[in-house]
Protein backbone atom coordinates (compact mmCIF):
# COMPACT_ATOMS: atom_id res chain seq x y z
CA UNK A 1 0.00 0.00 0.00
CA UNK A 2 1.36 3.52 -1.16
CA UNK A 3 1.09 5.15 2.38
CA UNK A 4 0.98 8.79 0.29
CA UNK A 5 -2.15 7.68 0.04
CA UNK A 6 -3.76 6.96 3.17
CA UNK A 7 -4.48 9.28 5.95
CA UNK A 8 -2.06 7.70 8.51
CA UNK A 9 1.01 9.25 7.38
CA UNK A 10 2.97 10.84 10.54
CA UNK A 11 2.98 14.16 8.97
CA UNK A 12 -0.83 13.86 8.27
CA UNK A 13 -0.96 13.04 11.80
CA UNK A 14 0.43 15.75 12.75
CA UNK A 15 -0.46 18.00 10.78
CA UNK A 16 -4.13 17.65 12.36
CA UNK A 17 -5.78 20.42 14.09
CA UNK A 18 -9.21 20.77 15.15
CA UNK A 19 -10.93 24.14 15.69
CA UNK A 20 -12.32 25.26 18.75
CA UNK A 21 -15.53 26.39 16.97
CA UNK A 22 -17.36 25.95 13.82
CA UNK A 23 -16.68 29.28 12.05
CA UNK A 24 -14.24 32.40 12.67
CA UNK A 25 -15.28 35.20 15.31
CA UNK A 26 -16.34 38.72 14.22
CA UNK A 27 -12.81 39.87 14.10
CA UNK A 28 -12.00 36.55 11.88
CA UNK A 29 -10.35 35.09 14.71
CA UNK A 30 -10.27 31.36 14.33
CA UNK A 31 -8.72 29.20 16.93
CA UNK A 32 -7.55 25.32 16.54
CA UNK A 33 -6.32 22.83 18.82
CA UNK A 34 -2.88 21.05 18.07
CA UNK A 35 -0.44 18.71 19.81
CA UNK A 36 3.27 17.79 19.35
CA UNK A 37 4.14 14.96 17.71
CA UNK A 38 6.62 12.19 19.13
CA UNK A 39 7.05 11.30 15.55
CA UNK A 40 8.89 14.21 14.58
CA UNK A 41 10.38 15.06 18.09
CA UNK A 42 13.88 16.88 18.25
CA UNK A 43 16.37 17.08 21.14
CA UNK A 44 14.19 19.28 22.80
CA UNK A 45 10.24 19.54 21.65
CA UNK A 46 9.05 18.86 18.20
CA UNK A 47 11.05 19.68 14.98
CA UNK A 48 10.66 23.28 14.02
CA UNK A 49 9.77 22.61 10.79
CA UNK A 50 6.72 20.17 12.02
CA UNK A 51 5.55 24.08 14.27
CA UNK A 52 5.87 26.37 11.05
CA UNK A 53 4.02 23.90 9.03
CA UNK A 54 1.14 23.40 11.51
CA UNK A 55 1.30 27.03 11.43
CA UNK A 56 0.50 26.96 7.86
CA UNK A 57 -1.91 24.41 8.35
CA UNK A 58 -4.35 26.53 10.65
CA UNK A 59 -4.11 29.42 7.61
CA UNK A 60 -4.73 26.54 5.17
CA UNK A 61 -7.88 25.51 7.23
CA UNK A 62 -9.05 29.10 7.43
CA UNK A 63 -12.29 28.98 5.67
CA UNK A 64 -12.17 32.45 4.61
CA UNK A 65 -8.34 32.02 2.93
CA UNK A 66 -7.94 33.30 -0.56
CA UNK A 67 -5.22 31.54 -2.90
CA UNK A 68 -2.43 29.86 -2.19
CA UNK A 69 0.34 30.04 -0.01
CA UNK A 70 3.34 32.58 -1.39
CA UNK A 71 5.48 33.98 1.79
CA UNK A 72 6.06 32.86 5.09
CA UNK A 73 7.87 33.89 8.16
CA UNK A 74 7.69 31.98 11.82
CA UNK A 75 9.40 32.81 14.75
CA UNK A 76 10.33 30.73 17.47
CA UNK A 77 9.38 32.44 20.43
CA UNK A 78 10.27 29.69 22.68
CA UNK A 79 11.15 26.05 23.03
CA UNK A 80 7.74 24.00 22.59
CA UNK A 81 7.14 21.40 25.32
CA UNK A 82 5.89 18.36 24.02
CA UNK A 83 1.58 17.97 24.42
CA UNK A 84 -1.35 20.08 23.75
CA UNK A 85 -0.76 23.80 22.40
CA UNK A 86 -3.20 25.98 20.34
CA UNK A 87 -3.00 28.27 17.41
CA UNK A 88 -4.84 31.34 16.44
CA UNK A 89 -4.99 32.34 12.97
CA UNK A 90 -6.41 35.96 11.75
CA UNK A 91 -6.78 37.48 8.08
CA UNK A 92 -5.10 41.33 8.73
CA UNK A 93 -5.94 42.19 5.78
CA UNK A 94 -7.52 40.91 2.74
CA UNK A 95 -7.57 42.46 -1.04
CA UNK A 96 -8.71 41.22 -4.30
CA UNK A 97 -5.94 39.00 -5.20
CA UNK A 98 -3.49 38.67 -2.15
CA UNK A 99 -4.35 38.10 1.93
CA UNK A 100 -2.38 38.53 4.85
CA UNK A 101 -2.10 36.62 7.98
CA UNK A 102 -1.42 36.67 11.21
CA UNK A 103 -0.96 33.42 13.32
CA UNK A 104 -0.13 32.78 17.24
CA UNK A 105 0.77 29.19 18.90
CA UNK A 106 0.59 29.17 22.12
CA UNK A 107 1.39 26.79 24.81
CA UNK A 108 -0.35 26.92 28.75
CA UNK A 109 -1.31 30.50 27.44
CA UNK A 110 2.58 31.52 27.17
CA UNK A 111 3.31 32.82 23.27
CA UNK A 112 5.54 30.10 22.25
CA UNK A 113 5.56 30.90 18.33
CA UNK A 114 4.19 33.72 15.57
CA UNK A 115 3.69 33.70 11.94
CA UNK A 116 3.03 36.11 8.86
CA UNK A 117 1.81 34.21 5.87
CA UNK A 118 1.08 36.07 2.48
CA UNK A 119 -1.72 34.08 0.58
CA UNK A 120 -2.22 35.18 -3.16
CA UNK A 121 -4.13 33.77 -6.49
CA UNK A 122 -1.53 33.79 -9.00
CA UNK A 123 -1.81 34.58 -12.39
CA UNK A 124 0.13 33.36 -15.70
CA UNK A 125 2.60 36.30 -16.47
CA UNK A 126 6.73 36.32 -17.91
CA UNK A 127 8.45 34.48 -16.01
CA UNK A 128 12.10 33.24 -15.64
CA UNK A 129 14.62 31.04 -12.92
CA UNK A 130 17.84 33.27 -12.44
CA UNK A 131 18.99 30.53 -9.75
CA UNK A 132 20.95 27.30 -11.27
CA UNK A 133 20.49 23.90 -9.73
CA UNK A 134 23.50 22.41 -9.18
CA UNK A 135 24.46 19.36 -11.12
CA UNK A 136 24.08 16.13 -8.79
CA UNK A 137 24.23 12.06 -9.39
CA UNK A 138 20.45 11.06 -8.79
CA UNK A 139 19.22 10.10 -5.58
CA UNK A 140 19.17 5.96 -6.17
CA UNK A 141 22.60 6.40 -6.70
CA UNK A 142 22.91 7.61 -3.60
CA UNK A 143 22.91 5.80 0.23
CA UNK A 144 20.27 7.36 2.40
CA UNK A 145 21.32 8.29 5.44
CA UNK A 146 21.79 5.88 8.23
CA UNK A 147 19.06 5.66 10.64
CA UNK A 148 19.68 7.41 13.70
CA UNK A 149 17.77 6.77 16.87
CA UNK A 150 17.85 10.24 17.44
CA UNK A 151 16.37 12.61 17.55
CA UNK A 152 13.30 11.09 15.79
CA UNK A 153 12.53 13.64 13.38
CA UNK A 154 15.40 12.33 11.13
CA UNK A 155 13.85 8.87 10.31
CA UNK A 156 11.01 11.31 9.11
CA UNK A 157 13.05 12.06 6.09
CA UNK A 158 15.01 9.65 3.41
CA UNK A 159 18.40 12.09 3.33
CA UNK A 160 20.74 11.37 0.52
CA UNK A 161 23.56 13.50 1.08
CA UNK A 162 25.43 15.38 -1.97
CA UNK A 163 27.82 17.41 -0.04
CA UNK A 164 28.25 18.86 3.57
CA UNK A 165 26.94 15.58 5.07
CA UNK A 166 26.51 16.07 8.86
CA UNK A 167 30.31 15.65 10.47
CA UNK A 168 31.15 12.04 11.21
CA UNK A 169 33.55 12.76 14.23
CA UNK A 170 32.91 16.33 16.46
CA UNK A 171 36.16 17.00 16.55
CA UNK A 172 35.82 20.75 15.82
CA UNK A 173 38.08 20.88 12.64
CA UNK A 174 36.68 23.72 10.68
CA UNK A 175 34.96 23.30 7.59
CA UNK A 176 36.02 25.50 5.02
CA UNK A 177 32.58 26.34 3.45
CA UNK A 178 28.80 25.54 5.08
CA UNK A 179 27.39 24.50 2.34
CA UNK A 180 25.27 21.46 2.49
CA UNK A 181 23.33 19.69 -0.63
CA UNK A 182 21.34 16.76 -0.62
CA UNK A 183 18.60 15.10 -2.03
CA UNK A 184 15.38 14.88 0.63
CA UNK A 185 11.88 13.43 0.72
CA UNK A 186 9.82 12.30 3.60
CA UNK A 187 9.84 9.07 4.82
CA UNK A 188 8.11 6.80 4.32
CA UNK A 189 7.11 8.96 1.09
CA UNK A 190 4.02 11.43 0.94
CA UNK A 191 2.81 13.34 -2.01
CA UNK A 192 3.91 17.10 -2.18
CA UNK A 193 2.02 19.81 -0.48
CA UNK A 194 2.71 23.37 1.18
CA UNK A 195 2.90 22.44 4.61
CA UNK A 196 5.57 19.29 3.71
CA UNK A 197 7.25 21.63 1.08
CA UNK A 198 7.67 24.03 4.47
CA UNK A 199 8.64 21.76 6.51
CA UNK A 200 11.14 20.54 4.42
CA UNK A 201 12.41 24.03 3.86
CA UNK A 202 14.00 23.37 7.55
CA UNK A 203 15.75 20.04 6.95
CA UNK A 204 19.35 21.32 6.87
CA UNK A 205 21.26 20.68 10.69
CA UNK A 206 22.40 23.84 11.91
CA UNK A 207 25.30 25.40 9.76
CA UNK A 208 27.32 25.82 12.34
CA UNK A 209 27.93 22.29 12.77
CA UNK A 210 29.13 21.86 10.00
CA UNK A 211 31.51 24.67 9.61
CA UNK A 212 33.01 24.16 13.25
CA UNK A 213 32.51 19.87 13.83
CA UNK A 214 31.29 21.30 17.51
CA UNK A 215 27.68 20.17 18.74
CA UNK A 216 27.09 23.96 20.39
CA UNK A 217 24.00 24.66 21.18
CA UNK A 218 21.71 25.99 18.42
CA UNK A 219 17.70 27.44 17.71
CA UNK A 220 16.36 28.52 14.96
CA UNK A 221 14.94 32.07 15.94
CA UNK A 222 13.00 33.25 12.31
CA UNK A 223 12.42 31.06 9.92
CA UNK A 224 10.81 31.95 5.74
CA UNK A 225 9.89 30.49 2.96
CA UNK A 226 8.81 31.95 -0.41
CA UNK A 227 6.73 29.47 -2.46
CA UNK A 228 7.72 29.66 -6.13
CA UNK A 229 5.10 27.27 -7.07
CA UNK A 230 1.86 26.60 -7.00
CA UNK A 231 -0.44 23.49 -5.75
CA UNK A 232 -0.07 22.23 -9.24
CA UNK A 233 3.70 22.21 -9.60
CA UNK A 234 4.17 20.82 -6.29
CA UNK A 235 1.66 18.08 -7.65
CA UNK A 236 4.47 16.61 -10.51
CA UNK A 237 6.81 15.84 -7.91
CA UNK A 238 4.55 13.43 -6.41
CA UNK A 239 6.40 11.72 -3.39
CA UNK A 240 9.70 12.16 -5.38
CA UNK A 241 12.98 13.88 -4.23
CA UNK A 242 13.33 17.33 -4.21
CA UNK A 243 17.00 18.89 -4.55
CA UNK A 244 17.89 20.68 -1.30
CA UNK A 245 20.51 22.66 -0.43
CA UNK A 246 21.45 25.68 2.25
CA UNK A 247 24.87 27.69 3.36
CA UNK A 248 24.99 30.37 5.56
CA UNK A 249 26.45 33.68 5.28
CA UNK A 250 27.57 35.01 8.57
CA UNK A 251 28.13 33.76 12.16
CA UNK A 252 28.80 36.75 14.40
CA UNK A 253 28.27 37.33 18.52
CA UNK A 254 25.44 34.77 18.52
CA UNK A 255 23.58 35.08 15.30
CA UNK A 256 24.37 33.40 11.90
CA UNK A 257 21.91 33.22 8.44
CA UNK A 258 21.32 30.40 6.38
CA UNK A 259 19.90 30.61 3.22
CA UNK A 260 18.48 27.87 1.01
CA UNK A 261 16.62 26.55 -2.15
CA UNK A 262 14.78 23.37 -2.92
CA UNK A 263 14.32 22.07 -6.54
CA UNK A 264 11.88 19.52 -8.52
CA UNK A 265 13.98 16.76 -10.52
CA UNK A 266 13.34 18.51 -13.71
CA UNK A 267 14.94 21.86 -12.28
CA UNK A 268 12.25 23.69 -11.51
CA UNK A 269 12.51 26.41 -8.30
CA UNK A 270 9.90 25.51 -5.65
CA UNK A 271 10.72 27.19 -2.58
CA UNK A 272 13.94 29.52 -1.57
CA UNK A 273 14.33 29.62 2.07
CA UNK A 274 16.16 31.81 4.71
CA UNK A 275 16.59 31.60 8.16
CA UNK A 276 18.33 33.20 11.72
CA UNK A 277 19.64 30.94 13.49
CA UNK A 278 20.67 31.26 17.56
CA UNK A 279 23.82 29.51 18.66
CA UNK A 280 25.49 29.45 21.87
CA UNK A 281 29.36 29.35 21.83
CA UNK B 1 27.17 72.07 9.10
CA UNK B 2 27.07 68.23 9.12
CA UNK B 3 23.69 67.27 8.49
CA UNK B 4 24.43 63.96 10.15
CA UNK B 5 24.45 65.65 13.65
CA UNK B 6 21.40 67.60 13.46
CA UNK B 7 18.21 66.35 14.13
CA UNK B 8 17.05 68.28 11.13
CA UNK B 9 17.75 65.36 8.95
CA UNK B 10 14.40 64.06 6.92
CA UNK B 11 14.91 60.71 7.67
CA UNK B 12 15.10 61.60 11.35
CA UNK B 13 12.07 63.44 11.02
CA UNK B 14 10.31 60.48 8.87
CA UNK B 15 11.21 58.65 12.06
CA UNK B 16 9.39 60.52 14.40
CA UNK B 17 6.46 58.23 15.72
CA UNK B 18 4.53 60.28 19.24
CA UNK B 19 3.17 57.56 21.70
CA UNK B 20 -0.30 57.78 22.74
CA UNK B 21 -0.18 57.16 26.39
CA UNK B 22 2.64 58.01 28.90
CA UNK B 23 3.72 54.07 29.04
CA UNK B 24 2.04 51.15 27.32
CA UNK B 25 -0.88 49.04 28.37
CA UNK B 26 -1.00 45.94 30.45
CA UNK B 27 -0.70 43.84 27.98
CA UNK B 28 2.30 45.70 26.65
CA UNK B 29 0.69 47.26 23.68
CA UNK B 30 2.45 50.84 22.76
CA UNK B 31 0.43 53.20 20.21
CA UNK B 32 2.25 55.43 18.14
CA UNK B 33 1.27 57.92 15.84
CA UNK B 34 2.99 58.91 13.14
CA UNK B 35 3.01 60.57 9.82
CA UNK B 36 4.02 59.55 6.00
CA UNK B 37 7.20 61.85 5.16
CA UNK B 38 7.61 63.69 2.01
CA UNK B 39 10.64 63.64 1.65
CA UNK B 40 10.41 59.21 1.01
CA UNK B 41 7.07 59.75 -1.30
CA UNK B 42 7.12 57.02 -3.81
CA UNK B 43 5.10 56.54 -6.96
CA UNK B 44 2.18 55.70 -4.70
CA UNK B 45 2.34 56.44 -0.95
CA UNK B 46 5.78 56.25 0.66
CA UNK B 47 8.62 54.45 0.00
CA UNK B 48 8.55 50.67 1.33
CA UNK B 49 11.95 50.79 3.40
CA UNK B 50 10.90 53.77 4.90
CA UNK B 51 7.40 52.51 6.45
CA UNK B 52 9.17 48.63 7.28
CA UNK B 53 12.11 51.43 9.64
CA UNK B 54 9.20 53.18 11.37
CA UNK B 55 7.62 49.91 12.51
CA UNK B 56 11.79 48.96 13.89
CA UNK B 57 11.28 52.66 15.19
CA UNK B 58 8.01 51.44 17.48
CA UNK B 59 9.98 49.12 18.72
CA UNK B 60 12.89 50.70 20.14
CA UNK B 61 11.16 53.19 21.20
CA UNK B 62 9.34 50.54 23.13
CA UNK B 63 10.64 51.07 27.28
CA UNK B 64 10.89 47.53 27.66
CA UNK B 65 12.71 46.49 24.79
CA UNK B 66 15.79 44.29 25.12
CA UNK B 67 18.64 44.08 23.01
CA UNK B 68 19.15 44.80 19.64
CA UNK B 69 17.26 43.96 16.42
CA UNK B 70 18.54 41.09 14.86
CA UNK B 71 15.57 39.91 12.15
CA UNK B 72 12.91 41.47 11.23
CA UNK B 73 10.07 40.50 8.35
CA UNK B 74 7.58 42.90 7.42
CA UNK B 75 4.70 42.52 5.56
CA UNK B 76 3.38 45.72 3.09
CA UNK B 77 -0.88 44.58 3.15
CA UNK B 78 -1.97 47.68 1.44
CA UNK B 79 -0.80 50.56 -0.38
CA UNK B 80 -0.04 53.37 2.40
CA UNK B 81 -1.49 56.66 2.03
CA UNK B 82 0.12 59.83 2.57
CA UNK B 83 -0.57 61.24 6.07
CA UNK B 84 -1.44 59.44 8.94
CA UNK B 85 -0.71 56.27 10.71
CA UNK B 86 -0.46 54.58 13.73
CA UNK B 87 1.62 51.89 14.63
CA UNK B 88 0.74 49.56 17.36
CA UNK B 89 3.67 47.75 19.29
CA UNK B 90 3.87 44.64 21.63
CA UNK B 91 6.46 42.13 22.64
CA UNK B 92 4.43 38.67 22.05
CA UNK B 93 7.46 36.84 24.49
CA UNK B 94 10.57 37.93 26.74
CA UNK B 95 13.09 35.60 26.93
CA UNK B 96 16.60 36.09 29.34
CA UNK B 97 18.39 37.33 25.97
CA UNK B 98 15.32 37.54 23.28
CA UNK B 99 12.81 39.20 22.66
CA UNK B 100 9.55 38.44 20.42
CA UNK B 101 8.19 41.65 19.01
CA UNK B 102 4.54 42.41 16.85
CA UNK B 103 4.04 45.31 14.89
CA UNK B 104 0.64 46.36 13.17
CA UNK B 105 0.66 49.46 11.60
CA UNK B 106 -3.12 50.98 10.47
CA UNK B 107 -4.30 53.88 8.65
CA UNK B 108 -7.90 54.86 9.17
CA UNK B 109 -8.48 51.98 11.09
CA UNK B 110 -7.56 49.09 8.58
CA UNK B 111 -4.20 47.41 8.27
CA UNK B 112 -1.67 48.43 5.99
CA UNK B 113 1.90 46.75 7.52
CA UNK B 114 2.35 43.93 9.55
CA UNK B 115 5.76 43.11 10.91
CA UNK B 116 7.49 40.34 13.29
CA UNK B 117 10.90 42.12 14.97
CA UNK B 118 13.41 39.75 17.29
CA UNK B 119 15.54 42.13 19.23
CA UNK B 120 18.62 40.24 21.17
CA UNK B 121 21.31 40.65 23.45
CA UNK B 122 24.43 39.32 21.88
CA UNK B 123 27.39 37.83 23.14
CA UNK B 124 31.16 37.11 22.16
CA UNK B 125 30.97 33.81 20.04
CA UNK B 126 32.95 32.32 17.13
CA UNK B 127 32.34 34.14 14.40
CA UNK B 128 33.03 33.92 10.46
CA UNK B 129 31.87 35.27 7.22
CA UNK B 130 31.17 32.68 4.55
CA UNK B 131 29.78 35.53 2.27
CA UNK B 132 32.68 37.39 -0.52
CA UNK B 133 32.20 41.32 -0.70
CA UNK B 134 32.40 41.83 -4.61
CA UNK B 135 35.55 43.76 -5.95
CA UNK B 136 34.74 47.26 -6.87
CA UNK B 137 36.31 51.14 -7.40
CA UNK B 138 35.86 52.69 -4.55
CA UNK B 139 32.78 54.90 -4.71
CA UNK B 140 34.88 58.50 -4.89
CA UNK B 141 35.64 56.86 -7.80
CA UNK B 142 32.10 56.31 -9.53
CA UNK B 143 29.61 59.01 -10.34
CA UNK B 144 26.14 59.21 -8.46
CA UNK B 145 23.30 58.79 -10.21
CA UNK B 146 21.85 61.63 -11.81
CA UNK B 147 18.88 63.36 -9.93
CA UNK B 148 15.38 62.31 -11.03
CA UNK B 149 12.40 64.69 -10.29
CA UNK B 150 10.16 61.66 -9.47
CA UNK B 151 9.59 59.40 -7.16
CA UNK B 152 11.12 61.90 -4.45
CA UNK B 153 12.63 59.18 -1.93
CA UNK B 154 15.52 58.63 -4.82
CA UNK B 155 17.10 62.08 -4.16
CA UNK B 156 17.16 60.68 -0.75
CA UNK B 157 19.92 58.17 -1.18
CA UNK B 158 23.77 58.67 -2.92
CA UNK B 159 23.63 55.76 -5.32
CA UNK B 160 26.69 54.81 -7.32
CA UNK B 161 25.92 52.32 -9.93
CA UNK B 162 28.77 49.06 -10.32
CA UNK B 163 26.63 46.39 -11.90
CA UNK B 164 22.88 46.27 -12.91
CA UNK B 165 22.03 49.80 -13.21
CA UNK B 166 18.52 50.87 -14.02
CA UNK B 167 18.08 50.47 -17.54
CA UNK B 168 18.10 54.24 -19.35
CA UNK B 169 15.20 53.01 -22.01
CA UNK B 170 12.17 50.52 -21.54
CA UNK B 171 12.15 48.70 -24.84
CA UNK B 172 11.61 45.57 -23.43
CA UNK B 173 15.40 43.86 -24.23
CA UNK B 174 15.90 40.95 -22.05
CA UNK B 175 18.74 40.92 -19.73
CA UNK B 176 20.88 37.69 -18.69
CA UNK B 177 20.95 38.29 -15.08
CA UNK B 178 19.25 40.38 -12.06
CA UNK B 179 22.17 41.15 -10.43
CA UNK B 180 22.58 44.68 -8.90
CA UNK B 181 25.37 46.20 -7.29
CA UNK B 182 26.19 49.99 -6.14
CA UNK B 183 27.42 51.88 -3.55
CA UNK B 184 24.84 53.66 -1.54
CA UNK B 185 24.34 56.11 1.51
CA UNK B 186 21.58 58.40 2.71
CA UNK B 187 21.71 61.95 1.33
CA UNK B 188 22.44 64.12 3.01
CA UNK B 189 25.03 61.61 4.59
CA UNK B 190 23.29 60.47 7.93
CA UNK B 191 25.23 58.76 10.58
CA UNK B 192 24.05 54.75 10.38
CA UNK B 193 21.70 53.29 12.87
CA UNK B 194 19.26 49.94 12.55
CA UNK B 195 16.37 52.01 11.40
CA UNK B 196 19.05 53.75 8.64
CA UNK B 197 20.47 49.89 7.53
CA UNK B 198 16.85 48.60 7.12
CA UNK B 199 15.50 51.41 4.60
CA UNK B 200 19.08 51.02 2.90
CA UNK B 201 17.82 47.06 2.34
CA UNK B 202 15.05 48.33 -0.03
CA UNK B 203 17.11 50.33 -1.69
CA UNK B 204 17.02 47.99 -5.05
CA UNK B 205 14.68 48.95 -7.68
CA UNK B 206 12.71 46.17 -9.30
CA UNK B 207 14.70 42.80 -10.27
CA UNK B 208 11.71 42.33 -12.72
CA UNK B 209 12.62 46.00 -14.65
CA UNK B 210 16.00 44.96 -14.95
CA UNK B 211 15.64 42.15 -16.22
CA UNK B 212 12.58 43.18 -18.56
CA UNK B 213 14.08 46.77 -19.47
CA UNK B 214 10.02 46.83 -18.87
CA UNK B 215 8.30 49.36 -16.47
CA UNK B 216 5.36 46.36 -14.74
CA UNK B 217 3.59 47.61 -12.10
CA UNK B 218 5.32 45.75 -9.13
CA UNK B 219 5.08 45.98 -4.85
CA UNK B 220 6.82 44.07 -1.83
CA UNK B 221 4.88 41.82 -0.12
CA UNK B 222 7.12 40.71 2.24
CA UNK B 223 10.50 42.20 3.35
CA UNK B 224 13.06 40.98 5.77
CA UNK B 225 16.23 41.72 6.85
CA UNK B 226 18.88 40.08 8.99
CA UNK B 227 21.36 42.34 11.32
CA UNK B 228 24.74 40.68 11.18
CA UNK B 229 25.79 43.46 12.91
CA UNK B 230 25.27 45.42 16.22
CA UNK B 231 25.24 49.42 17.32
CA UNK B 232 29.47 49.29 17.53
CA UNK B 233 29.56 47.67 13.95
CA UNK B 234 27.49 50.44 12.70
CA UNK B 235 28.83 53.19 14.54
CA UNK B 236 32.11 52.31 12.66
CA UNK B 237 30.42 53.13 9.16
CA UNK B 238 29.63 56.77 10.22
CA UNK B 239 28.42 58.46 6.79
CA UNK B 240 30.30 56.16 4.99
CA UNK B 241 28.87 54.53 1.44
CA UNK B 242 28.04 50.57 1.92
CA UNK B 243 28.43 48.31 -1.01
CA UNK B 244 24.81 46.69 -1.72
CA UNK B 245 24.32 43.89 -3.77
CA UNK B 246 20.65 41.89 -5.17
CA UNK B 247 19.52 39.34 -7.27
CA UNK B 248 16.63 37.81 -7.90
CA UNK B 249 16.07 33.46 -7.86
CA UNK B 250 12.52 32.82 -9.72
CA UNK B 251 10.04 34.88 -11.19
CA UNK B 252 7.11 32.88 -11.29
CA UNK B 253 3.25 33.93 -12.30
CA UNK B 254 3.36 37.17 -10.30
CA UNK B 255 5.90 36.48 -7.86
CA UNK B 256 9.63 36.74 -7.59
CA UNK B 257 12.40 36.81 -4.65
CA UNK B 258 15.48 38.72 -4.25
CA UNK B 259 18.21 38.48 -2.07
CA UNK B 260 20.64 40.92 -0.62
CA UNK B 261 23.52 41.85 1.37
CA UNK B 262 24.80 45.51 2.58
CA UNK B 263 28.59 45.39 3.60
CA UNK B 264 30.67 48.13 5.07
CA UNK B 265 33.72 49.39 3.10
CA UNK B 266 36.10 47.03 5.32
CA UNK B 267 34.38 43.96 4.22
CA UNK B 268 32.02 43.33 7.08
CA UNK B 269 28.99 42.33 6.15
CA UNK B 270 26.26 44.13 7.86
CA UNK B 271 22.61 42.74 6.59
CA UNK B 272 21.53 40.13 4.39
CA UNK B 273 18.20 41.16 2.86
CA UNK B 274 15.43 38.96 1.12
CA UNK B 275 12.02 39.99 -0.11
CA UNK B 276 9.25 38.54 -2.29
CA UNK B 277 7.54 41.06 -4.98
CA UNK B 278 4.62 40.98 -6.78
CA UNK B 279 4.65 42.40 -10.39
CA UNK B 280 1.86 42.48 -12.93
CA UNK B 281 2.54 41.00 -16.21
Amino acid sequence: MDASTTESHPFDRAMALAPQTPAPGADGMLRLDGRTSADYANMVGPYGGITAAQALQAVLLHPARLGEPVAFTGNFAAALADGDFCVDVQPARTNRSTQHWLVTTRQAGAVVFTATVVTARRRDTWGATDARMPTAPPPDELPPMPPLPHPRWLARYDMRWIEGAMPRTWDGTEHPDSLTRLWVRDAPPRRLDFPGLLALCDVFYPRVWLRRATLTPIGTVSFTVYFHAGAEDLAVVGTGHLLAEARAQRFHQGYFDQSGALWRRDRTLLATTHQLVYYRE
